[in-house]
């Protein structure tokens, strides 16, 4: 099992050079997310030949097209595939209602039902929490309210650690141990405590999908030491007045981030229209935080999973 | 100059193998039309380096989501590639309210004024005409109210035969021979007939989209003899149940509009996901109606223009 991140756009607001705007696949433990769902969407998803009817959740960081255009044309092609099971939206308010009206118009009645989860972006909240892992809104500064995501695997209990276990333990002590917890007799006293008896647990992994977003200081102790960074990197620190007016980082905005943080690598994307060759924004990144990456079309970043015994 | 059609996309509702769905890009003289708007119409502008500044007119067939869901992204980009000039948008009621509404969700102004132009899909009728072209609806029958578009060169006046001119005639006379008029006197006495100093006027030429129909012979009249008839074939015959079904057309029911209607040409377009390879559907067209082409992403169809005298 791993933690399996697939790029489906890299770009800003215009597309350029054949380019998508942005849309990521990610998936934790066989759960299949889709974060933002850019115009094309679905023609990347068919490309990278990824099992469409396996993402019951899809994560909407805010409105402006280049981040949901593609969603309208993805549900519909959901029903022609005859989807049937519900599917999670994750959004702000507005998106139902764009939805609903398109429906309406086209005479469409989905053959599966679409849960509209809506968030304040404004705020850093647990939106999804299952017995894997959690997604919170980070709040981010632009021109629309916007949030990104932050993917985290649920703590892990501490593995036993087989070779301290006693004769004459009962199964419900081990049990509890298994849990984590410290077992105790009936009347209360202590008979073994966790620690005792138990070895560190296995790291749980992280996430940080930050999608448009000016310099924003605020959000690096909520993500201080993910194992990846998604932070949009739309201009080259030659063009941060462009970016200071359009609310959007540059390349060592983004990469200062990953270093204040001290995750393990950076992903910048959402690139202007303006830059043909991509080196030069990965290349002005790498000057401040060396593990960072383009996160381009097709390319898969993987997060090594150790499995909970 | 010429009358020049360019495809955008092939697909039917689903795309499939790197098809996008519904979108053409037609010129004539100088003017630049889009014809339906599918999913990534934008980056199929872009690939084929049409010059997207330059389209003032919209016409979008019908609100099922392959054949407009395109267009706000591509008017977003309109937006922020500075388009100041007034576009003109031909649809049913609806598509206002679906892009007022994202509008209104992204808080854009765009720099540039939309004009709706709402038509009755079920009424054949003028939506647009100029001094060189005029466009009808073409009422089709399909799942949701859906009309196809006829585009028809003006009718020109005839060409004056200079051989033909006699000694003596006035400038006056002349002009009035050139509007395709007879000279008469002061007191109504014919004085030159004008079919005696006129050769035959150039030909004027006609392009009929027919959009996703059902199989549809109330259209053969209005499109008899155009030039260039792009009519959709979402499945073969050997599906022509699904044909029935989802109110479509085959290969064989497009080329016996075709030959009924005997226009000069035929493209076929809107395939379905199920069929890879095309050269099939263009085949079997072919058995019907000889002079047929698959209407694929790239290709452009010209038809010779003679230019007015």
């Amino acid at each position: 099992m791993s933690v399996k991140l697939t790029i489906l756009g890299s770009s800003g607001a215009v597309p350029a050079f054949g380019r998508f705007p942005t849309s990521q696949y990610l998936i934790v433990q066989n759960r299949h997310f889709l974060i933002d769902a850019g115009e094309g969407v679905q023609m990347q998803l068919a490309r990278y030949q990824i099992p469409v009817h396996k993402i019951d959740c899809i994560f909407i960081s805010h409105l402006h097209g280049d981040h949901y255009l593609g969603l309208m044309g993805l549900l519909f092609s959901m029903h022609l595939h005859r989807r049937v099971n519900d599917l999670h939206l994750y959004s702000q308010p507005g998106l139902d209602e764009i939805i609903l009206l398109q429906l309406k118009y086209s005479k469409s009645v989905l053959n599966y039902a679409i849960h509209f989860h809506v968030y304040d972006p404004a705020q850093q909240v647990k939106i999804y929490e299952d017995n894997v892992l959690t997604v919170e809104t980070i709040p981010l500064i632009h021109k629309l309210p916007c949030a990104g995501f932050l993917f985290r695997e649920t703590i892990k209990p501490a593995n036993l650690n087989k070779q301290k276990l006693k004769p004459g333990m009962l199964i419900q002590h081990i049990a509890q141990l298994k849990k984590g917890a410290d077992v105790y007799d009936d009347h209360g006293k202590l008979l073994y405590r966790n620690s005792d008896f138990t070895l560190p647990p296995p790291t749980s992994y992280a996430y940080a999908f930050c999608s448009d977003t000016a310099w924003n200081e605020a959000m690096i102790e909520q993500i201080k030491y993910v194992n990846l960074l998604y932070h949009e990197a739309t201009f080259m620190d030659e063009d941060k007045d462009k970016a200071r007016e359009t609310k959007h980082s540059t390349t060592l905005e983004a990469a200062t981030i990953a270093k204040y943080a001290e995750v393990d690598r950076l992903l910048i994307g959402h690139f202007s229209a303006r830059y043909r060759d991509l080196d030069l924004l990965l290349n002005e990144a790498k000057t401040i935080f060396r593990n960072s990456s383009l996160a381009e079309e097709g390319i898969s970043f993987e997060i090594p999973h150790e499995p909970n015994s």
